[in-house]
């Protein structure tokens, strides 16, 4: 089956939306085995959205549209469906009195103009809203089924899972092929490499599908199969997805589409080992990733942010000599913060960053771009200084937090006792 | 003008990418004056992608196409133009010398992959990528300029701005119409409060179209305004602006678009104050947003993450006695890590947060979504408890992370030295 996706709002159509709708159900029908051949979005227009459910009625089996299904005059996808089929709008009782109680249960008045989202195009079959005002609707038009579903994202994505998805599989029958996807995350290496290192997969998974993905500051590959046998396609990926990491080798560090976050710490578990911050230029970026992971209290004991130098030697008990000698951007620097980080939290490591993030602050000796890290641990104090080329703070800062995980990340592989 | 956007690729087809260029496209033409009518997204398939820029070429007299300009096999926008147009490809020489140019600067070698993307459909105009690798080209097909740009969005957005914008001026020449904006960013009301308190503006400003977008945890409330008179229709958004705010009051932190943090940074370089965090439960996001400002190392001196209670006592020299008594998510606690982020550093105000970013660590005393802020400067010493009702770690850690911002914000629009 081949579906398309329409987005329908003036907020969408201006800009003033992001649409990740139309990624969501294009993900979820692909996964279903349903090929999403294009996305639309228009306005709020009768005649442009009337035109456009005749283009995909006359091309498509299916379509999901969002949006439109509101109480105001400019919400019109059921006068636009109406409108393409040639009947006219009717009201729906049942659907009335669900919005009559969503209304109740809420003890807020139900407006008349909330009448309206009662209202379908005859023939239409009600898609019941569990968590909001606006039901949604099936009708068909040309050769294609087209499901009308509320703009609002939870309400959106709880209707697709609960009354599109189970119709579409009845459609499928017996037929059904699943697409079938593995990632594998990389660092360290440019695209154009990873894609070379990749390349000759096709000659090993002749049936899988390639493709590189720059989600900055990672490159993902990922690979695609569709296939009627959800249990041998599994295995067939997985071996490709192991043949790519061996191309790959130590540049891979997610095989579960983890950050390099979430891998650092699941290693740090594993070992059960500690963390302590030290952060210049990365400003409790590394951190902040940190304590997005729940649990993270288990392994990350304490992060500073010393961002003037007084506090690099109040706190972290980097000598006054060494700031003077070496500059704040300095691998002595940098080594000297992490063993301080390390010794005040009692932690296993001690990861440190000084750079020069950008846009000011750099020199010709230091220019922007400029990373020292310093990792102190049970294998003594290493460090390591990188210049980067991008000219842009934010950027610049992901990087930097990056690689200085990612450091850490090769220092914890090499330990013995890994498996 | 008549406009469409297109995005391309696999990666969007199939929902593993949320497409974000659009909406910016979008946003920049209509604020041009140029009314966008459709957006498509269609995957890397060449006979798709030439029947599309047919089908626009034949309706629309600008389109922006993003992506397909990449160096691998499945970046095809150049081959469906050049399809389109009956021409073939031709390599553009000055295109390859700043591509090598590119690669160069990076010190790492051209792939013969590269080359790919100096090849242009014949008499198409290159677009030159001041960032990346790949420059994008202008061709007109049908009654249609079609300007192509790459899919990396920092590229993609620069390109727009500096070559496709002042094109599209040009065409426009002396008949053009500005969308005119003006955003007024809030915090602390909820949406339906906000809605109420500003509905009154359409009796003072009739020809003003007002929309409300909730950007958590902000809500910002959206003026618009079509207008051949770009000075003169400025003005008027300017007033209606300023009513927004007096009828929103102290809810209101910036009538530019500026962050939180953007905003209390501001505040503080014009006090020439300085500030020392020490973040439990956001864990260096604060940290992270202030260092995310170039210049903030002018009045961020220092913040520590005291995630493991030890560094809250050794660090911040919070007494034992006070997390034995209160334990770590309480006032009196935060009030005393505020004092010794502080005094550490010399800051004028010292601001700290303790809490339960959740899923775990909640009790029935202090569920999920408690937080205590402290704040120490020349006022004093202030702290807040709040708790909220979401259950999501990261929405928590946002909230908590603006609502300590919020209290530093309110504190120092207070100073009596202000304007």
């Amino acid at each position: 089956m081949r579906a398309e996706i329409v987005a329908t709002g003036d907020e969408i159509r201006t800009g003033a939306l992001v649409d990740s709708n139309s990624a969501h159900i294009a993900d979820q029908l692909e996964q279903a085995g349903i090929e999403v051949t294009r996305h639309h979005a228009v306005g709020d227009d009768l005649p442009v959205l009337v035109a456009l459910l005749h283009e995909i009625g006359a091309r498509a089996e299916v379509a999901v549209v969002t949006g439109g299904l509101g109480p105001t005059e400019d919400d019109l996808s059921a006068a636009a469906a109406a409108r393409a089929l040639g009947v006219g709008l009717v009201l729906d009782q049942q659907a009335l009195e669900e919005i009559e109680a969503y209304f109740t249960r809420r003890g807020r008045p139900m407006t008349a103009s909330n009448r309206k989202q009662a209202m379908f195009p005859e023939g239409a079959r009600r898609l019941p809203n569990p968590i909001g005002t606006a039901p949604g609707f099936r009708v068909v038009i040309g050769g294609c089924a087209f499901y009308f579903l509320p703009g609002v994202p939870h309400e959106m994505r709880r209707m697709l899972q609960e009354q599109v998805l189970p119709d579409l599989h009845t459609m499928q029958g017996a037929v059904r092929d699943f697409r079938l996807t593995r990632v594998i995350s990389t660092f360290g290496l440019p695209e154009s490499v990873v894609g070379e290192k990749v390349a000759a997969i096709h000659q090993y998974f002749p049936d899988i599908k390639l493709g590189l993905r720059a989600k900055f500051p990672e490159i993902q590959v990922k690979l695609y199969l569709n296939t009627p046998d959800e249990a041998q396609g599994g295995r067939m990926l997985d071996g490709a997805a192991r043949w790519v990491s061996e191309a790959l080798g130590i540049n891979v560090f997610s095989l579960r589409e983890g950050t390099m976050a979430e891998e650092v710490g699941a290693l740090l578990r594993q070992q059960n080992a500690t963390l302590a911050l030290a952060e210049s230029c990365t400003g409790g970026l590394i951190a902040n990733w940190l304590t997005n992971i729940a649990g993270s209290s288990d392994y990350f004991l304490f992060g500073a942010v010393t961002y003037a130098n007084p506090s690099k030697i109040q706190v972290l008990g980097v000598e006054p000599e060494t700031l003077e000698q070496y500059g704040a951007v300095h691998e002595t620097t940098a080594q000297s913060m992490a063993r301080g980080a390390r010794r005040i939290a009692g932690a296993t490591y001690g990861l440190a960053t000084s750079g020069i993030a950008g846009p000011g602050g750099g020199t010709a000796e230091k220019p922007v771009g400029t990373l020292c890290i310093g990792l102190d641990g049970p294998m003594g104090t290493r460090s390591r200084t990188v210049t980067l080329s991008f000219g842009q703070r934010l950027m610049n800062k992901r990087l930097f937090a990056m690689i200085a995980l990612d450091l850490l990340r090769r220092a914890l592989l090499e330990q013995p006792d890994q498996p």
